[in-house]
């Protein structure tokens, strides 16, 4: 286990490369490489040895002597055993060759707009996980298996419920936000923002945040990501805009949300392989918990508003804390799902979700996607891309096979919000606390109720254990309600 | 032999990372994931089936059936087999971490000036090079089994003589400098250079020299390097000095140098453990032929003076070519080997060597090292170091275990100097080309006659085809006497 554990390490140190600058022409032979070492690993998490061990560990009352943490690696290997004997080793590396390739594919056709270059990868990668749902066996649809990789136990008919729920309370909340005369001034938005400054600053919330920047490093890709190689190397990015000054802000808040998590996962667990988030529903969580409810509320601007006049002298002086908590709460549909603000965004989720669905269950064709795509974003949110780069081509998730992940980041928005619920009780001055600039409370809070666990326990005992209740949408639609209220006047 | 190479390519890829800028609190777990890889590694180079194939292959009649390529495959991995399966895997482990570790530890020693900090890494890996000696089993001396390491065939007796030449006529030569009235002006070089100027020259000058920065990239370490991860993922590293305008300068030359040999092999190598330097003797020829030839040339400054002039506005204005030239060629017993001239760098080299000797033949404890360091220094050199950081602890290869390696660096000038005066008699107009700013036709030629050849060639294989002789003394010395003689105007 630990070998598989370090072997991971060392690909999510060459994945991490390859997203921040690795040079283009080595990526060829160095996703042979990648297929290689996964290969290796696959096969050491595969083995007939492994099989044995599992084995052993089951027989009657074995696992009983067990502490937690053996206990709960065993059934975490057992189950990634089971779903891994299914796959053909050739097949596997096969697998990753391609979608290390398909990134490098992914980024080509989005600089350069062309859809058509890049339906060959997606094509194989979708043949490849529908194989997969094949050879797992589906659930009660085959998008459900692949919801299960993400969020253990998350079903498409749940899904369909929570988010049916939302589309049921936002949809109607964003109808009277479009009516509101009360609308954010964000003129002082506009304008071009130093990059050096912007990294600064982004710098600065990141140490006030309480991440380590001696177990860590911040840098920059098309796509900001987090990754922890381990935990006490857990690697940011984030991507400067030249003519936005928040969109990198938010971004680094973001994956610094995900790193505050990977690196407080108790020391016990550092060389194990449960030591990771839970599942992809709370590491969003954590990460969507800092960039909108502490990164987008007023208490956070009070305190940091003064300190981002510094990084940008001359540029903001005439903007006010109130002010600037509205302009960059702003409710505006929006091609991007990144840039979108914090309710649209969940629309965002939907139209992939849907699109996802499609995919696996119905049998869309790839080369249909653009033209599913536009229509969605039209009837959801009333906009149409320009051209694909800013439409289906606009996230590098597909590109790395990730479907099902998606879902994830509603899922944390809802997490967020029903933990949030209960900090703010355990809290009762948070937004004193924030508004004085001490963010380190909560990231206690955090690490204690859910950072130290990493693996160790389900997303739904998380979540229960924090609440004393399964995830509800309510507590998201409350807190939009509430905030946008404010923000909109609304009756 | 393709998944060997391939994790040594990733191997490659996390010592980059670490010496470019791992976060510090994550190396101890890196540093046991890099012993798990190489262990695996090693285990591939040792295994059974390896011995087997080898035996196979080696069967009369067998090695003719191969191509060239097949052949010296064969060869080499067998070398390889040979003096691995020697060393036990465990301990092969213990080495790998230890030596890992030791990397950051002598960073820290450098910048506290803690020697004693240093010494347990120091004595440890010493033991282990003594007991690795033991088990492939001493040639001449004990020595001679590490040098054969970097210089496959290089022998002590013949270091001597080579290094017993270069002496007798090097240190007159110095003698009559240190004796000339007719001093190189080097005031221009006093200032502070801006350092993002100096790393866009870099550039500038590296894309001249025909490196493919598509296939490479430029960044900052404490100790400058170049890493071929694979022929198309060739990466330099630098330092800038905010008062020195060339320390980084001919680093990066130096490095761009080792980079063309790497990026310019022929593409059939690619996938083979055959895609890399011949020896470290050979490689460090190019570095140093591109660093000093052409970048501490008359002509080259002719070129590239105006073009320096432009990114440091209003500091070099005064300056002539000639003057240029004179100033960075200034000889001056120095005390860090990478800032020294041409002519008395081979003095470090020696002492190093000695030091080395000492080591190893003589059972010279490591804790003696400043004083044996100091004195030597002050011997040959007539300098002393203030302090270990700019002695005994200024180069990072004993951390890494690269005994034997340092006479690489002077083996490097004597083969460079003897390939150009076949370059020159190939190229008679070089001068003027490398005066008109046409750096490609004498990377071309090294391509033709070194680079592409990968380790298809034994060092003296190349130098012989190429020279038509083996490696001698008297090129270099007569470069150096020549290119002095004028400088200082001696008689």
């Amino acid at each position: 286990m630990t070998q598989i554990k370090q072997y991971e390490e060392i690909l999510g140190l060459v994945y991490w490369d390859m997203r921040t600058g690795a040079p283009r022409k080595g990526i060829g032979l160095r996703s042979e490489a990648v297929g290689a070492l996964s290969s290796e690993t696959f096969k050491l998490s595969t083995s007939e040895e492994m099989g044995e061990l599992l084995r052993a560990l089951n027989e009657p009352g074995e696992l009983a002597k067990l502490g937690e943490i053996d206990r709960r690696l065993v059934e975490e290997t057992a189950k990634e055993y089971e779903r891994n004997r299914k796959i053909p080793p050739d097949m596997h590396r096969e697998y990753v060759v391609l979608t290390s390739q398909a990134e490098s594919a992914w980024e080509e056709a989005k600089e350069k707009n062309d859809f058509p270059g890049f339906v060959p990868y997606l094509e194989k990668i979708i043949a490849f996980n529908r194989k997969f749902i094949e050879l797992w066996g589906a659930k009660a649809t085959p998008y459900d298996t692949l919801l299960d990789m993400y969020e253990p136990g998350l079903t498409t008919e749940e899904l369909d419920r929570l988010f049916g729920e939302l589309r049921a309370r936002l949809v109607p909340l964003a109808e009277r936000i479009a009516n509101s005369p009360n609308k954010p001034d964000t003129s002082f938005l506009a304008g071009t923002f130093d990059k050096d400054a912007q990294n600064k600053f982004s710098k600065h919330i990141l140490n006030e945040m309480g991440y380590d920047f001696e177990a860590g490093r911040l840098d920059e890709s098309a796509h900001p990501f987090a990754t922890g190689l381990n935990k006490n190397d857990v690697r940011i990015t984030t991507n400067y805009l030249p003519d936005d000054l928040t969109f990198a802000l938010f971004g680094t808040i973001h994956e610094g949300g995900h790193a505050l998590y990977e690196q407080n996962i108790r020391e016990e667990l550092a060389e194990t392989t449960l030591c990771t988030g839970t599942s992809m529903g709370i590491h969003e969580s954590q990460s969507r918990l800092w960039e909108n409810t502490v990164g987008r509320s007023k208490a956070f601007w009070d305190r940091y508003l003064p300190d981002l006049k510094t990084y940008f002298p001359g540029q903001l002086d005439e903007v006010s804390a109130e002010e600037f908590y509205r302009g960059i709460n702003v409710v505006e549909p929006s091609l991007i799902r990144i840039k979108a603000d914090e309710l649209t965004y969940n629309l965002h989720i939907m139209i992939r979700y849907e699109i996802e669905k499609m995919l696996f269950n119905e049998q869309l064709d790839p080369r249909d996607l653009p033209e599913v795509w536009n229509r969605k974003y039209e009837e959801a949110l009333g906009v149409t891309p320009a051209n694909d780069a800013e439409g289906v081509l606009q996230d590098v998730h597909w590109a790395g096979g990730a479907f099902g992940y998606f879902p994830s980041y509603s899922l944390g928005n809802m997490y967020a919000a029903q933990m949030m619920d209960v900090a703010r009780r355990a809290i009762p001055d948070l937004d004193e606390q924030i508004g004085a600039g001490r963010l380190l409370p909560l990231k206690e809070w955090l690490t204690e109720q859910v950072y130290q666990y990493g693996k160790l326990q389900r997303p739904s005992e998380i979540i229960e254990r924090v609440s004393e209740q399964p995830l509800q949408s309510s507590y998201l639609c409350d807190y939009l309600e509430n905030k946008y209220r404010e923000i909109y006047r609304l009756e």
